[in-house]
This record gives C-alpha cells, structure tokens and sequence, in this order.
C-alpha cells in the first residue's frame, strides 16, 4: 500500500450534469471529513458502498456545491485502498474548487495513470487489463472496445499465463534432466522438449499474426479521399457518414464534434485524414493541386480515389492515379446515375492494377454496402477474427511476443544442434520472461512510468 | 410523476476515467436489471443509495463495460423518482453503448435539462433553485459559483417568498376592508398599505439595483486588448494569466484549453475577445488595421487600450484613442522599466479624458495589481457585494422584479390617487404573480420550457 493520498478530476473537462472528484488512499475518508457536511452526520458509519448526500464546504464553513459522495473502503475498490468519490456539478469551476479543497487538505494532485497504477500494484489488476483500460476509454467503435473489455477481463492475461505455464513446465523438466544427469534421460527429454517448443512458438505466432487486426481495431486506418474538384469527395464523405451514425446522430449533442472523422466501418475506425481539403471551396482546392494530394497519400494507409464517370477520364486524373503507387486503394467510379456514362472501368483498371474498381453514387447512397465489403476486405485481408479470437491490439505486447518467439527459436535451433541442455533453458528462460512482460510479472518500474504515462488523469 | 423513464450521459463528453449515464423514472429499476450483472446478484434488495460492482451486458450476453451502478430509491433523489447512475468507463463509445442499451430497454432519452425540470415539478427545488444549477456548471470563477451556489441553497428564493408574503398580508388586509366598508377603515388602511408598498418597493428595487452586479459575476465582462502592434499587448495578456492562473495551471491538462481566454479578476471574469488578434504575427496585425480594432471595441465592455511608453504617441496611437469613443477604458502605459519614457501622461489623459491612465510593465509584471483594483473599481463601480447579499443575476428575474416593481409602484400611485381599493388590489396581485415567476410560483409551461432548453443534456 501506498501512504500518501492522491486526488483528481476523474470525469472529462466540460459542460455537464455531473462530475466527479477522485480521491484515493489512506487519508481519504479523513479529508472528506474535512469538507463534507453531510445529511446523515455520522456518515462514515454506515459502512462501505454507500452514497451520502451533503455539500463540500471550505474552510470557513461556506458551501462549494452540492454533492452526492461515494465511500467505498478498501479492499474492495479500484485500487485496493479506501476511495472517495464526490459527485458535484460537472462544470469546470467546481470540480477545480472542490479539487482545490481536497488537495489543501493534504491529498496529493494523482498524476496520469496513477489510480490504474495503484490497481496493477496492489494486485487488483494485472498490467494488460490496467492498460485496457486506456483502451475502453479511447476506443472508437464497439469493435474496439469489446476487444479492449475483453483484455479487461483477462482473456489476453488468461492465454498469456497458460503459455507462461507450459514454459513452466518445460524448464522444471530440463532441470530434473540436467540435475540428475546419471538417468540418461537427455535424448527422450530432448525431443519432447522440442515438441512443446514448437506448439508454444506456433501458438505464439498465431497472436503475433492476429496483432495486425488487433491494431487496426484499437487504432483505426488513417484513410484519404482524394480526387480532382467537383468528382463528390465530400458527398461520399457525407454519404459514409449518414450511413455509419445512424445511431450516434439520434443522440444529440454527444459524438458529432468529437469524433467527426472517424467512420464505423463494421467495426474497423476509418480515420478520414485531411479532411480540411474535402471542405475548401474548389478553387481553393485547384490552387493547392498536387503536392497537397501527394503529402495527404504519403500520410495514408488506404485511398479512396473518387473519378468522376460523367467526365471520362482527365490528365489530372492520370496523374493521381500514377501518384497512388504500391499504397492500398479502392478506385470509385461516382455518379454511376447519370445518363451518360464518360469513364471506361478497362481503361482504368488498367492505369491501377491491383486496386479494386467500383461504381458508385454518393449522392444516391448507391455501392456504399460493396464499399465497406471491400474496405473491410481490404484491410483485415480475410482475417476478420471469430468472437472467441484473443486478439493482441497493443504494439507493445506484439513486441514482447516477438521476443518471447524469439528466444523459442533460438531454443529450438539448440536442440536441433545438440546444445547442451542447461543452455537451451536459458533461451526457454527469457522466453517466459518476456510474456510475463505483458502481464506485468517480469515488469520493471521504469517500463511501469512508462505505461502509465500516458493515461488520462483521474484514472 | 411522470409515466416514462429518461436517460442520458450525465457527464462531459471527452476522455476520463469516469462516465455516468443517469436514468430517472418508474422503469428505471427494472431497465437496469436488464443490462446489469451484480457481484452481488440481489442488489435491488440492498435498499437505497447503495453502490455495486457489476458489469453492463448486452442482449446477448456480452460484455460492454465494467460499472459501479449507483441505486437511489424515491423519493430522496434529484428527481423525486427512482434514479439508477451506472458509472463507467469515461470514453465516448463506451458511454454511448450503454446508453443505447438503456434506450433499448424502454428508457426515452432525456431532452436537455429534463432532470432538472422533474426535480422542479416534483416539488424537489424551485424555479430559481433548478434555474441555478445550470450557472454552477457554467460558473467561470470562483465568485460567480459561490453566487450560483447560494441560489440553489434557496437563498434568492427566501427573499422572494418574503416578498409575496408580504404582498398576502397586504392583500387580505385590503379584502378585509373592502369586503366590510361600514367600518370606515378605508383611510387608516390606506395609509398603512402605502407604507408597506414603498417599503416592498424600495426592497425590490435594491434587487434590481444588485443585478447589474449578478450579471456581472455570472456573465463576466467582454473585454478586449487594443494598441499598435509591439506596444506588449499579448505580454500584458500573458502576465495578467500568470497572475490569476496560479492555482489553475498546477491541475495539469485541466482549465487551460477551455476556459483559454476568461481571466480571472477578483472573482470577476473578464473574457478577453478578439485574441486572434493578439497572436497574429505583428505583420498580420498591421494588414489588418484599424478595422479590426474598431470591431473589437464595438463588441467590448471594457478596452484595455496599451500604448509604449518608449516611443512616445504616434498618430496611430491617436486614432486608436479616439476611437474608444465612450467606451469604458483603462489606459496603459507599458514599459515603464525602460531607460528613457517617451510619453507623456497629461498629453494621454487630455486625450482620453475620463478614462484611468496606468503605468505598467508587462514583462516585469509592474502595475497589474492596481489595474485589477481600477478594473473592479470602473466594473461594479464601488457595488462590490458583501457576502451576505442577495444577488440576482439572471435576466429572467430581473425583468420579473422590473414588472413587480412598475405594479407596485402603480398601486401606490392609486392609492395616492384615492382610487378605489379594489383597484389597487389588482396592481398588488400581479406584482405578487411577477414575483411567482421568479420562483415557479406562478410559471406557466411555456415558459418551464424555455428555461430547460437552455439546461446541458444529462442535468
């Protein structure tokens, strides 16, 4: 357990109902005493888990706000130590005055992370369900965020540990073989040794592969539209749009503003980069040209390019096709509506071999359904991954699995080449050192400040 | 009560650690129960304002989130109603998923300020209590919360009861004489309520007088920063933060986006408009000229009107001072730590006339103490409140009181008129129905409706 008692804004900065005022540690009961009057005087009587209702008074006696305080005691909290949370009014000058209180009265200001923090070290939370957390918070569609609740509740850890397990075992084996050298155990030993070594290096390899997809759900694919002027780049953009928030547009006032240019693509966040572009009026567009389509590409994972098939195709529209290169691209041919058709599918497939071709209208919503079947194609390539899949989605975890397959091969190959024993369970050694970095078992404090670094305060 | 159970995300949209959706009503309960999987299976029998751990499902079971679910039984809530706030994760898809589950099971999304609009109809606060909640949230320094405060305590709304108390007392005195005529009270009677009514008069127009000074603290004063380019202008801006900011900018990633331009002078916020202008490159600025400034004045409450002391007045200086027309403003004189001071004050103040010239220095912080003190001083103009005030400060009930007043003064004016009793007893019943407004007393639904419109979603 920690000694000091630390304090923050545990609800997001804004205009809102509620807002909530964190507080963590020995000492937090005591400071509450100090600013809360409740209803019931004799609050902290009543026991853990439950909400007093009051006001946060300062140190004269004057009312701050209303308040509706949680007490929860430890052990059965967050982060294992008494908690205190005040809800009062979620404007940006209360929580900072109530917050003021709280630390004038001898909590310390938490920094990022520091609650998940105290949670992984007082054993509440192992360290890839901590850094789920982050994941919940941030995720930008229920596909992403069922992977990151799925990590919270220790699938990931679950299939780390039983890895960690076998390696376990395989060390514990080697040990007996080498400590009792007279039994002449070593060739047995040794080929089933190196038949688990390579289910365990497979089984790792297969979470390696699903790390790509895991990626792509946690942090979305920065996706350009790009296209000559007036070819309905920003209809399509509108036309994604409608389709995809159908559900968040019911709810006023909530996601528009904020993740404006993410689109829900089955689940995959399509993050639209340099939309600024797609808004500018097109003259405007006409004057930047070029260089700004090259740099938007060059910033891209996959291209939409938008030709318009009532024109037939121009001299710019070579030269933006020339400029997508090897990236990934989808070609759609808009205004598949109009009564003449100008644009010939053959001749542009030509001109980009490899990208799918599609006919489209944004302005009627006609091929977006196919759209998304490419896109999603595209990106996941056939590796859409089944619901009881554990995904990998950190770059972070990916690393350490690597390392871990790493020092596997480097096992097996010492099998293969007769090494002697003691020195393959090195190898096997390090191998479980390096997952037990995800979970946190191998973890050290330098690799801990990291992490939690870039958490959000108040959690 | 109402039939229909509302929800909505009670929290700021954004990144936290902490997110509440709220759900009020019959059904609010039973739509729990639906999505909520509790460590402790029978929570509903724990009784009210306990907290449980459990988990958010989906129809199929899945998991959408951890959450701590806080259960409040009728009638001690907000709304008089059964309250359930599921705290979860603080992100935006997280809190969005929820509350489509809550929707999905019955639960009607709640219109901006609907919560607060049960808790008024239900008899839980009065009009000018639930009126004030939405300037707590949106209080901007610590002055105006206390202000904002206060009303939700009741304390506008005592001395309004007192008020149209009175007024009663005057009006069944009236009945009385008028309903008995043979006793030949008229006169005395008559001589009495005058008294009365210039005392209530008198009362009401001391808080007519005080909003102005309301106004001020809940509003803040639209401020703007003008003066040729060089002369410190986003010095002066920058020091003036450093001086009130303090306390802000040790929260880290708190107040310092949001409320960017609001500064804080002795409680009074001062929002400095127009700082586009003061961060333009000095080129910029002199492009666009004069115009601007123009602009910016004719937006302001108050100029701060910055000059260089090291260059003495040039002719932009002038027109810039002419400018400020009877505008409220300070004149500064930076740079008062340079070697050689080119300006003359007695030339500045005979240009100026009427408006305070100071000598600072931005860059040495000299002299912004005193321009707080002339800034407060030209603000409320020596209508500093004591703490004990009653301060109205919204315009609604400004206009309320404006009403009652121009009745009572009406009925005083009958009175002295020797109108007939029954008369003046119609001046005084509407200046006791103004005074309704205030509180709800006497509001009719048209205007309910307006006044919650103007509420956050989630309050």
């Amino acid at each position: 357990m920690y000694e000091d008692t630390i304090a923050a804004i545990a609800t997001p900065l804004g205009e809102g109902g509620i807002g909530i005022v964190r507080v963590s540690g020995p000492e937090a009961v005591e400071i509450a005493k100090l600013i809360f009057r409740a209803k019931n005087k004799n609050w902290t009587a009543a026991g853990s888990h439950h909400l007093f209702y009051g006001h946060i008074v300062d140190r004269e006696g004057v009312v701050v706000d209303e308040a509706l305080l949680s007490y929860m005691q430890a052990p059965y909290t967050y982060t294992r130590e008494d908690i205190v949370e005040i809800n009062c009014h979620g404007g940006i000058v209360p929580l900072r005055r109530v917050l003021e209180l709280v630390l004038g009265c001898g909590a310390r200001l938490a920094e990022p992370g520091e609650f998940s923090k105290r949670a992984f070290l007082n054993g509440r939370l192992d360290l890839a369900q901590a850094e789920s957390v982050i994941d919940i918070i941030r995720a930008r569609t229920d596909a992403g965020l069922k992977l990151a609740v799925s990590q919270l509740r220790g699938e990931l850890s679950r299939h780390i540990f039983s890895l960690q397990h076998k390696l376990l075992g395989l060390l514990a084996q080697l040990e007996a073989v080498v400590d009792f050298p007279e039994e002449g155990l070593e060739e047995s030993a040794a080929a089933e040794i190196m038949v688990i070594s390579k289910d365990l290096l497979s089984e790792i390899e297969q979470l390696i592969k699903g790390a790509e997809t895991g990626k792509i759900y946690r942090e979305g694919i920065s996706t350009v539209i790009i296209g000559r002027p007036n070819v309905g780049k920003s209809s399509l953009l509108n036309a994604m749009l409608r389709e995809d928030r159908a559900i968040v547009t019911e709810i006023p006032g909530t996601t528009r503003d904020i993740i404006e240019e993410i689109l829900n693509i089955r689940g995959i966040p399509l993050k639209i980069i340099d939309t600024a572009g797609l808004r500018e009026t097109e003259d405007e567009v006409e004057k930047i040209g070029v260089a700004r389509t090259r740099d938007s590409i060059g910033r891209a994972d996959l291209i939409l390019l938008v030709l318009d098939a009532a024109r037939g195709l121009a001299g710019g529209d070579r030269s933006i096709i020339e400029s997508i290169g090897e990236k990934k691209s989808i070609i759609l041919l808009n205004k598949v509506d109009v009564a003449e058709i100008k644009i010939e599918q053959g001749e542009v497939e030509s001109l980009a071999p490899g990208s799918p071709v599609l006919w489209i209208s944004a302005e009627q919503g006609t091929g977006l359904s196919e759209l998304e079947d490419t896109i999603v194609d595209m990106v996941l390539g056939g590796r859409a991954p089944s619901s009881d899949t554990v995904l990998v989605a950190s770059l972070r975890h990916k690393q350490a699995l690597e390392k871990a397959a790493s020092h596997l091969a480097e096992a097996i190959n010492g099998i293969h080449g007769k090494l002697p024993l003691d020195m393959v369970s090195i190898d096997l050694r390090s191998a479980w050192e390096n997952l037990g970095e995800i979970t946190g078992s191998t973890s050290t404090e330098d690799l801990l400040d990291r992490i939690f670094a870039d958490f959000c305060i108040g959690k």
